[in-house]
């Protein structure tokens, strides 16, 4: 059972150029900022290369920060079959990363980050960050506009669930049922 | 440095509905058949449940026989993007289960594994499954015809690199620089 009041959320918005990443912790209500940043990936040619990142950056981001649960945007439609595959590809790595580490994921369509941090679905990025300086007392939020997009989602997960913690809607579960069954396997 | 002479592929053909896998073992140029077989994903109804299944089945796969090589088959085009976003997530979770046990990743289009078997970039399941009946010497293909595309790029991906090894193309190589770099981190 996630601990409602004192939990830390990672956010991450998986791409095939660059995958941001926010970090907040949620104790008694009170949101803050851990972490903010962006992977690179456009410096590497492969395309394998760039999955290969988004795996070891998402695990690393695991160790270090512990979070309990993990929320993705996740956009569903595209320009192109070649580009949403390579989309999958990186939402897939990125799916598996936090599986991996038994950490339980949830999905979120862009419209509905931007209409639950500003109340409105077509707002820009620059207004989303704008909200998110407000929320979680931070500035400069501009700068990173690659990886206010991730915040959004934390935060956006954070908001969908507040209080329903009993009626929380199915997730990834990570495989401790699989581990039940197989408790020789280590993940 | 993969052993050339005596090594394991694990072949798969990660789709939404069906994984297909199959394992050749290669010992003095002598390909065997050790495993065959098909995970039906049809009867989870979520998407995430499915990814869910690839990943833990495969690590399952990867911890019983311990493949020096994975090969994949990846198709490039579909019919639409939201089939490709699936597709590219299920390939996605399937090339990070390899990435989270160091084991390098090649990848095939459909027309080169049936070249590769058969001659014939065009020829028909049933063709690429009599072809492997008779190099692996077993029965019965026709009846996991899921899971002889999965082994047909196991073994497409042991001819191409046959007698290779000085000159084997960038594969994903696992993450063993990054391991390298944190003597602490475990896969």
């Amino acid at each position: 059972m996630t601990k409602i009041n004192d939990r830390i959320i990672l956010g991450i918005d998986p791409g095939t150029l660059v995958m941001g990443y926010g970090l907040i912790h949620i104790k008694n209500n009170t949101l803050s900022l851990l972490a903010l940043g962006v992977i690179k990936l456009d410096k590497y040619e492969e395309h394998a290369d760039r999955l290969k990142k988004i795996f070891e950056r998402l695990i690393g981001l695991i160790e270090e920060y512990h979070p309990d649960e993990l929320a993705i945007e996740a956009p569903f439609f595209g320009k192109n079959v070649q580009s949403m595959l390579k989309l999958g590809r990186s939402q897939g790595v990125a799916i598996a990363a936090a599986l991996s580490k038994n950490i339980p994921i949830n999905e979120y369509s862009p419209k509905k980050i931007k209409m639950s941090i500003t109340g409105n679905g077509n707002s820009s990025k620059e207004q989303v960050a704008a909200m998110l300086e407000n929320l979680l007392k931070f500035k400069h939020a501009d700068k990173y506009l690659d990886a206010t997009d991730a915040l959004g989602v934390a935060v956006c997960h954070y908001f969908q669930n507040k209080g329903l913690a009993s009626t929380k809607k199915k997730a990834y579960s990570g495989w401790e049922a699989f581990l039940k069954d197989n408790p020789k396997r280590k993940a």
